[in-house]
């Protein structure tokens, strides 16, 4: 932390900030300029998150220094993470995964039949959601457990680890029965109850970045799941709320090279969620190879124009087929 | 729902649209211009909000005419909607109502000491949090159940209803044993399953707006409680995030006054949370009784340089006296 | 400036970092912390802009410390500025000023009208655009020399100082010819040319905030003018633009009191562009009073219906003066 | 335009809206649902965007069909725009072209040395500035006409045509007199006058996006270049302002394919002042290759840490070339 003195701060103010500093058990080094002093904190930051600093007399400004994340950081840890999908896939440090699947599990046979064209397309793993978070309560909602079971019936089937979406700390368990990765959805990035839950189960997670967080909340997001024990967290990047509505989302990609970076966990993006449109998908995705992300979750469904949600931005398997043949050829370039 | 034909559009793409709107029930009106041809849908908009519209060629653009909330309509409602706090308080429909207390719930001494003063100032109810959402795990998450008991025990000596957060749809029917008002923060406004819940209860809900919600959103959060039942919401606009850091959200003003015009809820505002900073909090709550907010919630503190949270923006007992005083001065003038 | 090194940040690197704030002629304070290095740089942090320092191998973040505007900082001024709005008038540091009139100059006639009728509700200058900037190239362009004219002719016969925009910097010797404050619109209030053309000049400058500019931004923009020797800056707070569109803009209301703390100069706020809807004016103006404004810039035209822009947020004489009444009022309470 | 009534909206008002709408001669073709009344406007709906609509009674929404530009618009385009730099390289339709060089100019020998470089590479034009728009007028303003020879002279040397800045419309003689291609800055998207006056010359101009420009905003500022005359508009998408700071700028990569299908223009992406740090910059120049952008304008600097302007974000001759040799195989890749 370093405290920032108003220009015409007194003795006295400054004193009072590091006694406050020292309160809390860390070491004030105070460097006095012309015009302004600064404290600069030596010790543990998160010990002077909580305490008032800002609103002391004469303090101007209070910048972090540290991360406020540990166990997200790539500082703290050796080489990239690895998450498992099922038995036979991987994600993560030079792993590159495509999921794929409806946005809802609609019934067994267009499921099966998704799964074994997309498996057939490259997919590694089958997305579906059976709990559905819609915006209107007027919305279909999805068809619950027992979308759960078709999820399971199919991954036997065709043999793809299966990904989907739980919304209820209630029903962690019953998901985490079914599913090889639970989904953390946008709306429930911050969902802090729900984040602890699956942080306690043993099934990964893939944890989608909320509509208007910070990429630091976004870790910090993760670090409450990796503070439960569970170390097995995707980030998805897939679009945030900005000015510019003619698409759905604005996909940040910048966001990809630069969570790269800061952390070891694989990164993953969603350009069917940032286009809302069919069309706008494979560039995005292509975008998201190139900048190196780890893997992509993109929608796809046997017949986009009659799907129940979501099917203005969901890829037939023709889509799909194709998006996946160039973005092969885009992974080889950049490698 | 309009929908708006590409200039190039062909009679057979246009038959398509006509087709798939008719077969939802909807009465399609068709307007040819010169360059554009648009079909106006006539009947119940939602069944078309699943179908995909946008991405049928020759589509250009798909625009909702209504409204996609209902009972949080002022369009279908006669009057405004009076919420009660507690026995004797009550805000909306011209019942201005002050909510204050700390942050989070420390002790019995301090949470009482608050209540007292509050209380004396002219507030009619007491906020305090036992549950806390925290952006990092590493913060103090709350005291929990002990902390519902205080706020009980408060309520019983000073004589304010208590309003308090609820965060785990587990949690929600101890909560509400305790509460009075059961408050939604900002972070859960798109937990569904949180919503749902808490629209169970037959406690009213005070719903904070999402960082990044849009009011179609914010007003759908509360659909979602409603349709359970629940006809006891109050809105309160807390700041968005935006571009702008300077301070901790960007209040959004003009929610005040567009609210108060698309719904029956009481709004209510938030500046504490919105200025971040204690000597921002009275000009922006003067500035919401001047837009016609229902009421106010504010952060106040026995000693705020040494609260356990939010102590930078949490008001002391002789601040929050002179905003009360103000305040009315202000209420009383827009009058 | 405070430079954060990375964790594992060598000694090497560090030295680096020291060697290049010395090279600029800073003294840099290093403190060591068990897992960071910071180190405080001690001088002219202005010449620490340019010079490379994030990129640097081991250096994780570079934080500013000073404010980068100085002529516009509370900090180095005495008092608040009084800035002069014709021969009769002034706004700031206590002198509260209204300044209404239509959107564009349409002719004479509705111009003197306006002008008597707002003059008679309390306002103090009249407000007209002869030079109009237009999102599209095919909008009405305003009357351009002959709307100066109006304007200059309604200011003899009606005696209001007038405010008026200008757009290019070929056009500022005109515009000041006619004009008592010269106004910057927010698509320009990062056009530095035309603020150092303006900052030329003795006529008082009122600046509108751009949709996107932050506070800081808006400060130097500011300076800009400042630094050419014109101390008369009027800030105008009109609305920013955000992922809300339900209004034209989203008022950020915590700008009026934390530009007061920040700055001497005086702050207005424009609530018609803002609400960008006629129903939603009044409860902003009255807000940004309660907030402390020192003055508001208002829409009115003789019949709002009927105006050649901006109509819809325009306010009829009636409402002005209504508005103008409460305005007293609330102003009053908050003294 | 459509025009939706409230719910409860009487017949005159209804008549009133119909009236409006034929006195500005367009046809008004009304469809009545059990609740809602909507009046779709065929005509020239560009004559109903400066008259009220929203403001009359009754109505409760206002919503436009049309897209607002026409010569920009792919619509009333065949085929792509093919914009000429210099005289032997070309961009859009197929042609894609880099545009490299300093963020400033400083002198000819490092010009020189980078323009040899950066055409070794494979870069078609030499980027460079002269003219600057800085955010503090403390900073660095460019060398301005002795920077637009020292441009020229290095064209004849190295042979590449010269893309710089204008900032004002008094300037746009004499930079025209040097350069092969005018840019307008992200800060002056919005200046019309400076758009008025680049459409009037014969230079091909490339146009930034605005920090806050929707879309629509972006290519109606190409509209204000070619209803001048100039159909030349390369359009360069340079990264949004959102909530999200960790980089300099969000990078609106979806921007790239929306483009592309709304306008015939040639669309590349400037990656460089999105990352705002150097190690972002190759890994959101490959992601824009793959997404389908016509071009990059990328900075490049002969020694990057010890650059006057920008240092922290511009390339060496090492990385720019290796993101110049990864560049081509993905464009191959994605082609």
């Amino acid at each position: 932390m370093v405290i920032v003195m108003r220009p015409g701060a007194t003795e006295d103010q400054l004193q009072a900030v590091i006694q406050r500093v020292e309160e809390h058990g860390l070491t004030p080094h105070v460097s006095r300029g012309k015009t302004q002093t600064i404290v600069g904190c030596i010790g543990d930051e998160h010990r002077l998150e909580e305490p008032v600093l800002l609103s002391l007399p004469g303090v101007a400004r209070v910048l972090s220094v540290e991360r406020p994340y540990k166990l997200a950081s790539r500082d703290f840890a050796t080489g990239s993470t690895i998450v498992p999908l099922g038995d036979k896939a991987t994600v993560g440090n030079g792993h590159f995964a495509v999921i794929a699947g409806p946005c809802s599990v609609e019934g067994h046979a267009m499921l099966r039949e998704t799964a074994t064209e997309v498996a057939k397309a490259g997919a590694v793993a089958l997305r579906g959601g059976a709990f559905k978070p819609r915006t209107s309560p007027y919305s279909f909602q999805g068809l619950g457990e027992e979308g759960l079971q078709i999820l399971a019936r199919v991954r036997d089937e065709v043999g793809l680890p299966i990904v989907t979406e739980v919304l209820d700390t209630r029903h962690v368990a019953l998901v985490a029965q079914y599913a090889d990765v639970l989904q953390i959805g946008a709306r429930n990035m911050q969902n802090y109850a729900l984040l602890s839950e699956v942080g306690s189960t043993d099934k990964p997670v893939l944890l989608k970045r909320g509509m208007s967080a910070l990429l630091e909340d976004f870790l910090l997001a993760a670090e409450y799941i990796m503070t439960e024990g569970n170390a097995n967290v995707i980030l998805c990047e897939r679009g945030i709320r900005t000015f510019e509505r003619a698409m759905r989302n604005t996909l940040d990609m910048g966001a990809v090279p630069f969570l790269k970076r800061e952390t070891h966990l694989p990164v993953i993006v969603d350009p069917s969620h940032a286009a809302g449109r069919r069309d706008l998908v494979e560039p995005l995705a292509l975008a998201a190879v190139a900048a190196g992300a780890d893997g992509l979750i993109v929608e796809v469904h046997p017949d986009p124009d009659r799907a129940k949600t979501d099917g203005d931005q969901s890829l037939s398997f023709e889509m799909f087929a194709h998006m996946m043949h160039v973005g092969r050829a885009v992974r080889k370039a950049v490698q």
